[in-house]
């Protein structure tokens, strides 16, 4: 794709996913990597069009010394020469790491949440792209998933939109340098994350040898999935709603009209609402019991699942399951 | 999964998927190799159980001189040894190779007319597993592909069953050491092909370097996505033989109700019906001058999709759509 029509791209996906109404402002997360400067600068050019607002946000995760403040500096100057506002945090990752939580995971963590406050209703956009598409898509297969896993990362999800997910960073790279747009080594490329790291550097280049258009094909997969998963939960959703009785619980009879795949999502939306981690096998064995119209399950500790007198409820509450 | 669980496993997968009646008669296509003597010596344990008749067929590829010759006696000794009928076959495959076919491409199109030469009516067993389905799904990923080709290779489809499809070759291994079961190189194993190669013998190890239970997460992933998938061309079909009209044509008003991931469906079998290949960007295409009410489009030559007072038909004949 020519870079002249990476505007014309993001356009496209901005209107293809109702991403930004009249009136609204969008507040692009900006690293200073490649990535985040071209949506800005793509953003910056589309607003006047689309009518929207645009800030920005730089978070500085602290994690390399002086060449953090450098970048920090870098997207400082940038929204300076724009005009726009700029939001900045500075975090500590390192004291703010969890047990069991990568150094990726953790970082990515506190900068949805300094996204959270400062959005106020407002859009945040980052700058995903098809790359990190496609990745999410292969490390979600490898570890196990459903259809879900293949829908990889959403285009916009509550306030949080992903106009450059249908672009590669080839695209990307090409507008930057035929716009003469300079920019630093992304920042938030933090990939202490093994498995990232063995997709990103090891299987993509063979795939990409087998298909160079590896990232528009994955693509594509994506945002058809995408459709198919969204129809499916929305058939959930109404069935789930009429098996609903007066108490909250589940008509078994409603429930089992459901074709087998409507019916596994069911139990996976009920076990959401009841705070049931999700677990394949569990599902498979509450849809057992919805079929034989009766039986309990324990997907995990102080949950249970049961049918009664033809109803499906869930006892969050060990002491109130013993004296039932 | 220890060895004496592999007969258990594919009963369950014989029962989930319908595969065999009381009173069938399956033919197991043997190579030779492990994996389908498992699957000959699994089914002759599952014969008595499950009420059907066993025999064999056997494809001599002629590609690989004596040893071809080898495993066809290997797999006579065999089937004599379980008192089976066998039935085989000797292909020229370098013979009767066409332009643009691949090796294994060739050999696969004339096993499958092998097949079905002998089958009248009876069942064709073949010996995929889920290292096959996992290989085939990553390739239709890399290559392109909408949520069909997630599902990977299917457990049914007409006569032919494939038991093994929910287990690894480790299980298969495992199984025929443990009962000292002895079997050839796979000769049906030809792999000329680039791809498959890549995928098999570079992108899979890195995979199983990150999940050890890869094909399993694979297995899981293939089986739900083809219920997903089944359940939405059963809508996309109700819908379509809804909007069929007496000149047999298409309701654009009725068509307009379904949902977008219906309606790309509906307009895929309708393509398959008139014999326009695959091609999403012409499937967007007819979907969007479904949505507008009006309009023609030129998927292929030969063929043209067009609108007429509210009803959607393809004109085969470049005359008659002249005259039109």
């Amino acid at each position: 794709m020519p870079s002249s029509n990476l505007k014309n791209s993001v356009k496209n996906t901005i209107e293809r996913y109702s991403m930004i109404n009249k009136g609204d402002t969008v507040i692009a997360a900006v690293s200073g990597g490649a990535d985040s400067v071209a949506l800005l600068y793509v953003l910056y050019s589309l607003k006047d069009e689309l009518g929207f607002s645009l800030a920005a946000c730089h978070v500085n995760h602290n994690l390399r010394g002086e060449e953090s403040d450098s970048d920090e500096r870098f997207v400082r100057r940038m929204c300076r020469f724009l005009d726009i506002p700029l939001y900045t945090a500075s975090i500590k990752v390192n004291d703010l790491r969890q047990k069991h939580d990568s150094l990726e995971e953790c970082a990515r963590r506190l900068r949805y949440d300094f996204f959270e406050s400062i959005s106020k209703g407002r859009l945040i956009a980052t700058a995903h792209t098809a790359s990190d598409n496609c990745e999410t898509i292969l490390i979600n297969m490898v570890r196990g998933t459903a259809l879900s896993g293949i829908c990889g990362i959403p285009a916009k999800r509550d306030n949080i939109i992903r106009p450059l997910l249908y672009n590669t960073r080839e695209d990307i790279e090409l507008y930057c340098s035929e716009n003469c747009l300079d920019y630093v080594t992304d920042s938030t490329n933090l990939s202490d994350d093994y498995t990232r790291n063995k997709i990103r550097h090891k299987v993509v280049p063979l795939l990409k040898e087998i298909n160079p258009s590896l990232f528009s094909a994955i693509s594509r997969l994506s945002q058809s999935v995408s459709d198919d998963d969204r129809y499916l939960d929305k058939i959930a959703s109404e069935l789930m709603e009429k098996a609903r009785t007066a108490d909250n619980k589940y008509d078994v009879g409603i429930l089992r009209t459901a074709d087998e795949c409507i019916l596994r999502r069911i139990v996976t939306m009920i076990f959401k609402d009841n705070d049931i981690p999700p677990n394949m096998k569990a599902v498979e064995s509450c849809v057992g019991i919805i079929r034989a119209g009766q039986g309990k399950i324990n997907p995990c500790q102080f949950r249970f699942v049961q049918i009664r007198k033809k109803k499906l409820f869930v006892v969050t509450d060990r002491e109130k399951f013993r004296r039932n």
